[in-house]
């Protein structure tokens, strides 16, 4: 008697907030553990228990399960590199030359419209997208910054928002001088946020002076943030550096003396040999973005060469005014993709390395690799499933493959955030999206009516 | 009076059977008219009127009306290249060496896997993820072809099914001779049936000897159908067709005297200037399929000069084991960017471009311009609807760019073929979506355990 009742003792199941039973849990951990019929328990933010479901149940009650069975679990997508209010120019001037892009619409438009009140509205329709499509976390950087970790924060989302820093005037700033005032204010009104990191974002070295990117790196030490920048994206950038600083993008940050393990750099599509082990050395993450690369005709960056040289790769969409969505499961397809064909190799970036660019290694990028990117233990709860009840996810053989190659982002049922779920069978619980899309229309209609013919 | 009762009786209403209300209609004629608010009228199997809702209203009256406001109508998406039964190894082998993927996982499993039986739930399955993807066409070359003839027929979509002929032994003929009779049944059996139009399907210069290509011809001219064959697809065909015919695939079968108007050619990625021309004379149309390209490593198919050339190409997915989904908005997407980062110009094959190659041009590549392809008077009824309801379609300014860059396939609503509705609201109405699930499950677990490690 005496020994059975030590033993239910033992056994007794412990609370757990949240339990998501049965399923495929891919871990995404070190060793890649997948657990066939998994379950992972949820205490407050944090996942306290990912195993077998035999185990977690035996382990683990909870007033709050959700049924995961016939569903893929991992962790929630980050989306590393992106412009959400550009949600708001979805479209409106596609398959254009580069310059003509940039000169004949998105900065005579980003003057016109860009406002705090276009990038509250911008940033909740592209949160809606995300939330929906199963990214749990985004990096930004565009303006009116606190307006972005302001929408994140009532969505539930993870963010970084960077604060773009530019030497001409912007929609926030009149100089790079006003920008940063607006900068400090930023990151010192969000520090300490549990799911909101401040960031900067000085835009490029053709738009960006070498004193201001050495203040832009004083103040991201004094405040401990990550600094974004666009880097060696196009040739026209190239050919823009060149003829300014007689060197290349990457080299000429080098020279200023302002690549550290804090710079996230995004794009990196030009890049020789020696700029790769130059990234490498000063510890400078890199954000791919395949499909925005493709559709702006900018090229095709070294990726199998940067991951061989040891350096920290993350994924992202870009604004969706150049890819036209926020879709990380079409970049995953995407960047799995491209490589293939631009080396003719089809064992380069198989589908768990195009998994893991979105998830463990966007979270590195941005300096949030040990909170979230896999489920384990002590990490944040930002979890999502996937079902697998589509014709596009039958027969399955393998389940990285299967999400990167098969599935589209409408499978995507529940995204949890900080053990907060904020979509559960696809309804979404924390954006009023009939509100969304009608102030999403009135904004549609200024901007076509201000449209160059 | 008398005028009154006489403009009633000019103006009175004709009967149509099913009429589609409101929308944005995209006739994709050859002055890719727009109906902002527009509406189609369909009389048994074709189409009997588009153009603007009011207009439409006034002169259809129809007991069956759909409304399409809120969305964009457009002809079905035509597939013009894929092997539907190969779904059931979906993701079975990715991210290998092009012969191993052939020769350790493809060719084992289709000698021990490949039955009528495989071919029926295999077309069964592809034919519930075409409805559902918006595809209402596709072309397929495979064994036991008059099997996915039936299948097609059951679910009411357009097919161009296409019996493989090889020099080898396959799981439904032992040699070219006896696949050659195998064919000659299928044509005559399929002949003059509305939707099902049999073809041939030669596999490839490196399967199929010269004189076997000669008989195809042969038998194509007789009974008046199209020849399918993969052409220039890879370096690895390159080098074989090299190595046995001291040329390349495109000169082979022309110096074979087998180019000609009936020849659908999958691929064409390696190509010369002076191929493209060889092809454009003997007015051969091509397929492409970017993705399945990209997955295999295989390369870019010169897409921009082939449309300069005159070409007639059309758009293709290729089958599930290379790509891995039968989803033409992915494909559409795909080859809309994947042409801009080849040539460094993101003028490249625009959205308008890519949308035409998977509806008018796969049509014509099939020799099924006539009857598909577009919205217009006299052509059949296979139209798709597309919601816009969803994040990615907000805000929208250009419906051509919002189809190819933003639409998921899930947003596809209801598919039509022939004035018959095969899918409404999403919900299928020709397919046993369970029985599928089932039976693909079967076929899932035997295959599992006879893959190598």
């Amino acid at each position: 008697m005496k020994r059975k009742k030590k033993k239910e003792t033992a056994s007794r199941p412990q609370a757990a907030d949240l339990l998501l039973l049965g399923g495929t849990v891919l871990t995404l951990d070190d060793q890649d553990t997948v657990h066939p019929d998994g379950a992972v328990a949820i205490q407050k933010d944090k996942i306290v228990a990912v195993g077998p479901r035999r185990a977690i149940e035996r382990r683990y009650r909870s007033r709050r399960v959700l049924d995961a069975r016939d569903h893929l679990v991992l962790p929630g997508l980050v989306n590393a590199h992106s412009h959400v209010a550009m949600t708001l120019f979805r479209g409106v001037s596609d398959d254009q030359e580069l310059l003509t892009w940039l000169e004949k619409y998105m900065f005579p438009l980003e003057a016109r419209f860009v406002s705090a009140d276009f990038v509250r509205w911008g940033a909740r329709l592209a949160c809606w997208e995300m939330i929906a499509s199963g990214t749990t976390t985004f990096a930004d950087g565009f303006f009116f910054s606190e307006v972005v970790a302001k929408v994140a924060d009532e969505t539930g989302l993870r963010a970084v928002p960077g604060q773009g820093i530019f030497d001409v005037p912007t929609p926030d700033a009149k100089n790079s001088a006003a920008g940063l005032r607006r900068a400090e204010k930023f990151l010192a009104d969000w520090r300490g946020h549990p799911r909101i990191t401040p960031s900067l974002f000085p835009h490029s070295c053709y738009t960006v002076a070498p004193e201001t990117f050495r203040r832009v790196q004083q103040l991201a030490a004094r405040y401990d943030v990550p600094v974004q920048v666009h880097l060696a994206e196009s040739q026209s950038e190239m050919t823009m550096v060149r003829e300014r600083y007689a060197t290349t993008p990457v080299r000429h940050l080098a020279n200023l003396g302002v690549l550290d393990g804090k710079v996230v750099a995004a794009h990196c599509v030009w890049l020789d040999e020696e700029e790769i082990r130059l990234l490498a050395e000063h510890k400078v993450s890199v954000v791919h973005c395949p499909e925005s690369n493709m559709k702006l005709g900018s090229g095709v960056a070294p990726v199998p060469q940067m991951l061989a040289a040891g350096l920290t790769v993350g994924l992202g969409t870009d604004g969706p005014a150049s890819n036209n969505d926020l879709d990380m499961f079409g970049e995953m397809a995407t960047a799995a993709k491209l490589h293939k064909v631009h080396t003719l190799d089809p064992t380069q970036i198989p589908a768990r390395t195009a998994l893991r660019l979105a998830t463990r290694g966007s979270a590195a990028a941005l300096g949030l690799g040990e909170q979230i990117g896999s489920l384990e233990a002590g990490k944040k709860a930002d979890i999502i499933t996937v079902a697998t009840s589509g014709p596009n996810a039958l027969p399955a053989y393998q389940p990285e493959s299967q999400l990167v190659y098969a599935t589209r982002a409408d499978a995507v049922q529940t995204v949890i955030v900080e053990g907060k779920i904020l979509m559960e069978r696809r309804r979404l619980r924390t954006l009023d999206t009939e509100a969304i899309r009608r102030r999403c229309l009135r904004f549609q209609r200024q901007i076509a009516a201000a449209l160059p013919d």
